[in-house]
């Protein structure tokens, strides 16, 4: 079986063409291929096939390595695209895609043929005390509320782009105490769903330093929508421009809060690593 | 290039076969084809080359991914081994195969055209202090030796397969602290080569656990090098038999230590899993 593997900023997939392949077990092709020394290696397995739908030009889907199919994700989308257009399956650079979450919108911005950047509508934030969620009186906005996190005070921003964050800022993004305030806000009773905590050092006004600890996850490479609700976060406490460059472990994302339609932009990478003949 | 990944009981390699393709700067391409998210990811890069050496079929260089070439690797050279065989560059079943370490011999088990096991000849266990290199006075045998370890007395046997192993016996592999004292072993200054790290717990005569910490790797799921020089330490230390089962993370290997020829020998697996090309 072809498969061609391609990271967004470090986050790594195996993408399998099912124009051409036929993959029978997607959920248990995943938990083997997704394998970093038995497999292939790959924080998930992306397929490429039609779309039934007329509104939709493809259809992804995605299998985490424990075989689970989640709704939709934002480096893999762009993978996806940049896949769909250099492999000449479309030549259009607005593409219409079928996920679990609804159809999603990638747009190429080329040069020379290759694709530089992907862009993808993450949609609008969720600003309400509520909807983060996170315990305590309603408010339209949790910016610089302050929890206790094991008798320390902390000053917080909260933002939720689908899944909860939680934006901390800091001075030196090199002395940030990620590994030990990290998992500690992750888990406090704030936050109901738990959540995920970013580390935000404003670097200028269109240019900020991030280090997540993701929920579920720890420390890892990048974040797309902890970039998006970081940028809101920064936005929403004057720091910042409303288009920022957001610089992490991984590399680089852009991200724009459009003030027009309220929805959030991420612009950023996608890059084929190696092409594959699986043994089956 | 094309490259093939291969794995040992999980100990994975990118193999590339030097009679087709160029390798340049093989340490600078192994940090980065070994990086598991922007690269294949794997333990290590193995070259297959011609051998200038008349008793020597072929070279096998090989690089971790911090770049660094250690001398040999009992995993790779199995790898090594069969991808000759099924690739047709070899019809011998018995290959000498040159290494930093010294001529190494792995003999192919073969059923059905397919290698099912390969044996390998590690040659003679070193045993001297000075050829572990361990430094301090010179000892026939480095067993039982206590080396200070951050304030801690720790007992090791030292045996150097070629490339310095310490091995550290426990009562309960799964309590083994690794990742506490395996990289402060490692560069500890009685081993101006710095040192793999084994931990053994002794099961009966015949089976051994063991868990290892590589030199310039961390945390591996097998290493047999390794499995030989704990093998040698159980013995020296009366604990066991001369021919063990090693169980380790990624499966099972057999070790043997002939007492006629004073050479240990090493059975096990080797699986390909894909071949790939690496855009560069």
């Amino acid at each position: 079986m072809r498969f061609t593997k391609m990271h967004g900023l470090g986050n790594d997939f195996v993408l399998v063409n099912c124009f051409k392949e036929e993959v029978e077990e997607p959920s248990k092709l995943a938990t083997k291929i997704c394998d970093r020394n038995f497999g292939v290696g790959a924080d998930g397995l992306v397929l490429i096939l039609p779309s039934q739908l007329d509104e939709a030009d493809f259809r992804m889907r995605i299998f985490n390595p424990d075989g689970s199919e989640p709704e939709m994700c934002g480096n893999a989308i762009r993978c996806f695209a940049r896949y769909l257009f250099e492999r000449g399956l479309t030549d259009k650079l607005n593409i219409n895609v079928e996920t679990l979450a609804g159809i999603i919108k990638p747009q190429l911005i080329v040069n020379n043929d290759k694709v530089e950047l992907v862009k993808v509508d993450m949609g609008e934030p969720r600003l309400k005390r509520s909807r983060i969620p996170m315990v305590g009186e309603e408010q339209d906005q949790v910016v610089g509320a302050e929890i206790n996190v094991a008798g320390q005070e902390v000053e917080v921003t909260c933002v939720s782009m689908g899944n909860p964050h939680c934006i901390i800022f800091v001075d030196d993004i090199k002395k940030a105490p990620v590994e030990e305030l990290g998992p500690k806000v992750e888990v406090h009773d704030a936050f109901p769903e738990d959540i995920n905590v970013e580390f935000i050092e404003v670097v200028n006004d269109t240019e900020i330093e991030m280090r997540v600890w993701e929920r579920g996850a720890g420390v890892t490479l990048a974040c797309g929508t902890g970039a998006c609700a970081s940028t809101v976060a920064c936005i929403l406490n004057n720091l910042t421009a409303n288009k920022l460059t957001v610089h992490l472990l991984g590399g680089d994302l852009v991200i724009e809060w459009d003030a027009n339609n309220n929805h959030v932009y991420m612009s950023g990478p996608a890059t084929e690593v190696f092409t594959g003949d699986w043994k089956l």
